[in-house]
C-alpha cells in the first residue's frame, strides 16, 4: 500500500509511515492516530472520544460506563508510586472523568521473562492497596509472558465498569468556573527523574491516587457540575484544549492561581518544559457553574486530598475552540496542545 | 526478599525467584502464578478462576459478565488470521464460555515505534470484520507507543461485557456428554508453523474465529448446557484437566472420536506434540446433559462452522479430577495438563 489511511501526515506537511514515538504522547499526533484508527472501526460508539464509554440498558435505568487503559510507564517504580497503583488509580479516573462511579476493575499484564516475582508482589500489593482504598474490586485477569527483550518489564491493562447514580452529560456553559483539585505536574516531573541521569536532585513523588473520592463528595453534597476531566498524557493544558475543541468554546486560565510546587516549577524551568503539557495521575479538572464554583472549591479543599485546590480560569464565549492564559507577567497566551512525546511512557 | 510469596515453586521442588516463559504457557505454572496472584489481591471475585466474573445488579434482573485479556501472538499474522481478529475473538470467547452474549469490547493497543502503519490498519480491518461478523461494538480503546526494542511489534488487550440472557452456572453431572465443535489444534500449528522455519509445509490455517454463534443456537433451540470451555493455551486437554479438577469429577474421552486434520496431526507427529496440548482460537467444548446430547451435536453440525464437532466423551465419577483418554490402540492414558510453554506466544 503506497498510501496509508490510519496517520497520513503529522501535521507538517511532510507524510510518515510508521509509528513514532510521539504518537504516545498524549498530544496531537495521538489524537490524529486515535482518531484514524476509530474512523476505521467506523462506529458510532467511538466517535465521542470520550474517557469511558456509556452505555445503557434499555428498560432500565441501568447506565454503565465502560473504559480501557494500558500502561507502559518507566521506571516502574517511581516516588510516589509504582505501575500497579498508577493503572488501577488510571482507569479509575477515567470512569469518574465521565461521571461514573467505578466498580469493577479488571487486571491483565504482559511480563517480561526474568522479570523478577518479589518486582510482581510488590505492583499486586499496591494494586490491593488501591482496591482497598476504593473499595472497587479486581474481578477478573490474565497474565501473559514474553521473551527477554520483547517487552520492558511489565505492562498492565486496567479496564474498568462504572455505574451512573444518576444521567450525565458532560456540557459546558459561557461564565462556568475551571476548578482543580490541586497542584500539577507531581507525576511527570517524578517519572522523568525516575528515569533521566539529569543530577537534579529534588523531593517530588507522583501524585497518583485514584478519584472516585471527588465524585462521591460532589453527589453527597448535591453540588452541580458541567464536566469533569483527568490532565493526565498531554498535561493540564492539553485536557483543557480538548475541552474547548469539543464543546467550541473559549477557556481562560490565570497562571497566579495554578496550584505548582516550586520544585515542580524550578524542574521545569531547568529543563525547559511547559508545566501545562506535564501529565497528572491524582488530579481532576471540575467545570461547574458559576453560582456554585465556591462551594465546591470549598468542599473540595476540606478532603485532604483537595486542600490545594484551586479556581484557576472561566469559561468564554472566545477564542472559540482555545485556551488563553494570563500570565503572571501581565502577558496573554494561546495554550496549545502539545504535539508529540515531550515525555515519553509517563503513563 | 529472599522468599517470595507468588509462584515460589515450579512443583519439580526447585524454587525459581524470576518469571520464566513457561509461566505464560497455559499449563501448571501459570496456573500456579495466577492463583499467586489471585490470593495477593485476596477477594472472593477471583476465586472461581473462571474466564470472565459475573456481575449481578441488585434489584434487577441484569446480570453481566466482564472479562480481559492481553494477546502477544507470535507473527501478528498468520494462516488463518492475525493478532486483531485473534484479540477481538478471544475475548467474545471467554464471554461465551460463562453463557454470556458478548455485547462490548475495549480495544488497547501498545505499539513498538517503528510500527508500520499499514499493518496497522490491517489489523484494525480484521478487528472491524469480526464486529461486524458478529454485531459486537468496539466502544472504547486506547493507544500507547513505546521505544523501539521495548515491544514486539503490537500487544491488543481486548477487555469484553457480555450479558446474560438466563440465569447460567456451569455444572457437571456424572453422565453428561462432551462435545467439541470441530478440528483441534489448527491454530497452535498454524502459529507455529508461520514462526519457525521447520522445513515443515503444510496448509494449516488457523480456526481463530468469535463463537457466539455456539450460544446463540443453543439459546435459539433451547437446548439444555451445563458447562461451556474454549480450549485456548493448554488445549484440549488442558481444558478439559481444567474442568475436570473444578467440579472433582472424571472424564472419559476416545481419541478415535477427536476431530484433527491429518496434516495437523502429521506436524504434531513430527515435532513431538500432544495435540491435546495444542491451542485453538475458535472451538467451544459443550459439556451437556446425555438426553440431549444427539440433538445439540446434529444442530452444531448444522452450522456451517460446526459441521465437523464430535462428541467425543463422556462424564464419570472417577478417577476424580482426571482426565482418562481411550486411545486408537486400544490403550488407556491420564491426561496431563501441560506444564509450561510447550508453544509460547500462541495467544
Amino acid at each position: 500500500m503506497a498510501n496509508t489511511e490510519i496517520g497520513m501526515t503529522d501535521g507538517s506537511g511532510s507524510g510518515y509511515n510508521h509509528i513514532l514515538l510521539a504518537h504516545g504522547g498524549g498530544g496531537k499526533l495521538t489524537f490524529e492516530l486515535i482518531q484514524g484508527v476509530v474512523e476505521k472501526l467506523g462506529n458510532p460508539w467511538l466517535a465521542p472520544l470520550r474517557d469511558s464509554a456509556v452505555i445503557k440498558f434499555e428498560g432500565t435505568d441501568i447506565s454503565l460506563a465502560f473504559t480501557t487503559d494500558s500502561y507502559v510507564v518507566k521506571p516502574i517504580f517511581f516516588p510516589g508510586g509504582d505501575i500497579g497503583r498508577l493503572s488501577v488509580s488510571g482507569t479509575i479516573n477515567d470512569l469518574v472523568s465521565v461521571g461514573a462511579t467505578p466498580k469493577f476493575i479488571s487486571l491483565s499484564l504482559i511480563i517480561e521473562e526474568g522479570f523478577p516475582l518479589n518486582a510482581l508482589e510488590r505492583i499486586i500489593e499496591s494494586i490491593k492497596a488501591v482496591a482497598n482504598e476504593t473499595g472497587i474490586a479486581v474481578v477478573t485477569g490474565d497474565i501473559k509472558v514474553v521473551e527477554r527483550g520483547k517487552a520492558d518489564e511489565i505492562f498492565i491493562n486496567t479496564s474498568g465498569i462504572g455505574i451512573f447514580h444518576f444521567p450525565f452529560s458532560p456540557s459546558v456553559m459561557i461564565g462556568d468556573k475551571v476548578i482543580v483539585t490541586g497542584y500539577i505536574g507531581d507525576h511527570g516531573i517524578a517519572v522523568l527523574l525516575a528515569r533521566e541521569n539529569l543530577g537534579i536532585e529534588v523531593n517530588v513523588k507522583s501524585d497518583v491516587a485514584p478519584l472516585n473520592w471527588v465524585l462521591e463528595l460532589l453527589e453527597k453534597n448535591g453540588l452541580e457540575f458541567h464536566c469533569l476531566k483527568d490532565p493526565t498524557r498531554g498535561g493540564l493544558g492539553g485536557a483543557l484544549v480538548e475541552i474547548a475543541q469539543s464543546f467550541g468554546i473559549g477557556i481562560v486560565i490565570e497562571e497566579a492561581h495554578i496550584p505548582v510546587r516550586k520544585e515542580v516549577k524550578a524542574v521545569c524551568e531547568i529543563l525547559g518544559l511547559d508545566i501545562l503539557n506535564v501529565a497528572n495521575e491524582g488530579k481532576l479538572i471540575i467545570i461547574t457553574p458559576d453560582y456554585v464554583a465556591e462551594e465546591v472549591l470549598a468542599r473540595i479543599k476540606e478532603h485532604p486530598a483537595g486542600k490545594d485546590a484551586a479556581l484557576i480560569g472561566e469559561v468564554v464565549k472566545e477564542p472559540e475552540g482555545k485556551v488563553l492564559i494570563n500570565t503572571v507577567i501581565g502577558s496573554k497566551r494561546i495554550v496549545d496542545m502539545p504535539y508529540g512525546e515531550e515525555l515519553p511512557r509517563i503513563c
